[in-house]
């Protein structure tokens, strides 16, 4: 079955399934920040009418001096694109028609975009991170690497110690370590690589505001590398790519710290709450630090049939079926307020009563 | 001297120019409607300010059947762009490493995208186009030709006639041509070559709802083409392209029918009120029918001395240095409301005085 590729937008996900669509869903596919966005945007929302008139800036350079600043980075290291998923086609386009790893399972764009641009695509294993051996292997025979840190759709967490190793191995084998930190700033223990960008020209850094902050729909991306790589990057990327509300709103939200800090807590304190009530249930769940986890039914192999029980009821998991490793096996729930999650749990109740 | 590449944005031409910036300022170098947007775009504003949280539908599925109604095509015939810049950059990313041509003078887009992904790139003559034998050898040796109608800078346009003669050449010789329709709804004379979509397999049309509409900063173009290339076009292209504001505007302003009649006609009256003055300046102008036109005082050659006069009274025209055949020649400035046509004739006049 030809599932839709990523969360969000339901409606397609109904429809591939043949399913009717509930009049209420609650949508556990988009793993975007539930208390977002911040007050502010919306407190700002009638002054930026007019800002959609006039072209962009097409350098950024006001949200650049405060992402440059925020990130002790240079300027010239630093990247805007029109959310992080046109700077991963960035870097597809400039490592085409090469040898590219992927950790798996992880965001399915990666290899959706290297392999639209012809790239030689071998899958890597997370298991094997630790082993010294394997990680010269792979970086000796690849160009590039794509790691996901915090992983999606895991949730899951490397330790610094591992990625302090897994850069150095690159370097040595002129292998470039892509790590995608769209998720790194909802985990309590989130640790960035960014402060190697300066001594590193094989690290390349991907953020993502959409995810925090909930501005999916506007788009806005970062990615910070090497002055040489950004400038080569740019040179690829279409005009006026970063629309100027992204902009307008990047500039704000990029000193709404407290906002994080916040999100951080809550999204720890309904984990925390709910993950022992699941494995109770007898559900098998990934070690998440951040706001989403795998979910499975050990009684099932495919959770096809969970999933459409509760799709029925208005509860929206994502489907795995396009994560290699996963291949359908699992269920991915984004973590929402406490009223939504304990809808999610009595759903769940019910299933396992059945 | 390396000036910006567009229009808009002045501050970056002032500083390049090593010039003080006036308190107010005419901006004259961006060709956008100057009485857009249209009204319903801010009544709605209030209400969209949801839109900006969740992914944006990666179809963009409401406002791609609005316009297959409207231009008569299929859905698989229309790809929705982040700005028309990102469908350039689709294209050439498509046609990479082959044989380009580009009718000079031109919008700069199309090289510098083109070039950026490898293409030998030939500049065609405008002037040569009326001849068969031109066109005959110019698609045999092109894989895909750019034509910008009606033409930026000039303003300046083909006959229906001209336009249906080169498409049967192209297909004749299996060469793509490119039609950049971005301001064909300026022109009370206007034809758009989009009927013949549905019967040539070798036509690319081009279209930007950022210059008719105002909307600019939140990027929206179409491109129409054979399902076939349409589809290899959307391989290349990032996943949530086009955000979820310019979607709802999108729907929203295909159907003011009225306000770009009305646009028309104010455009063509200040035309031709303004350009019989300018001539009896003795100015040369470019045979324009849209909303901007090329200026030139023929006593100067490189008209710098010009900009720099005008810059200083906060009137900002586009310069031309990075027009191949203009040079630097030609002045290019937007029609703007009567009271600001006013004060750049006067300008001009003092210019004349002096």
């Amino acid at each position: 079955m030809d599932l839709p590729k990523h969360g969000s937008n339901p409606k397609y996900l109904y429809q591939k399934m043949n399913l009717a669509i509930p009049e209420e869903l609650i949508d556990f596919s988009v793993n975007l920040n539930p208390w977002g966005p911040p007050i502010k945007i919306f407190a700002q929302w009638d002054q930026w009418k007019n800002e959609i008139i006039d072209y962009p800036d097409p350098l950024g350079q006001e949200l650049k001096i405060k992402i440059s600043n925020k990130e002790n980075l240079n300027l010239d290291q630093i990247l805007l694109g029109n959310g992080a998923a046109e700077l991963i086609q960035l870097l597809a386009i400039h490592f085409r028609e090469q040898k590219i790893g992927i950790f798996q399972p992880t965001f399915s764009e990666y290899e959706r975009m290297t392999s639209a641009y012809d790239a030689k695509i071998s899958y890597l294993s997370l298991d094997q991170l630790s082993k010294t051996s394997y990680i010269k292997e792979v970086t000796q025979e690849q160009v590039a690497i794509f790691l996901c840190q915090p992983n999606n759709p895991t949730g899951e967490t490397l330790s610094q110690r591992s990625l302090d190793k897994l850069l150095k191995e690159c370097e040595k084998n002129n292998c470039y370590l892509i790590i995608d930190e769209a998720f790194y700033d909802f985990s309590l223990a989130s640790h960035s690589m960014v402060s190697s960008i300066k001594s590193s020209q094989y690290l390349i850094i991907l953020r993502s505001a959409t995810k925090m902050y909930s501005i999916a729909g506007i788009r806005l991306g970062y990615l910070f590398a090497s002055a040489e790589l950004v400038n080569s990057l740019r040179a690829y990327q279409s005009y006026w790519s970063v629309n100027a509300l992204a902009l307008k709103m990047g500039e704000i939200l990029i000193e709404e710290e407290e906002f994080v800090i916040e999100t951080q807590l809550k999204i720890a304190k309904i984990r925390n709450h709910i993950f022992p009530l699941l494995e109770e249930l007898g559900f098998l769940l990934s070690d998440s630090q951040v706001n989403f986890f795998l979910l499975r039914d050990p009684q099932l192999k495919r959770q096809k049939e969970l999933m459409v029980f509760l799709l029925k009821k208005g509860i929206v998991p994502r489907h795995t079926e396009n994560y290699p490793g996963l291949d359908g096996n699992w269920l991915r729930f984004a973590i929402r307020p406490f009223a939504e999650m304990n809808q999610l749990l009595e759903a769940l109740e019910e299933w396992k009563r059945n």
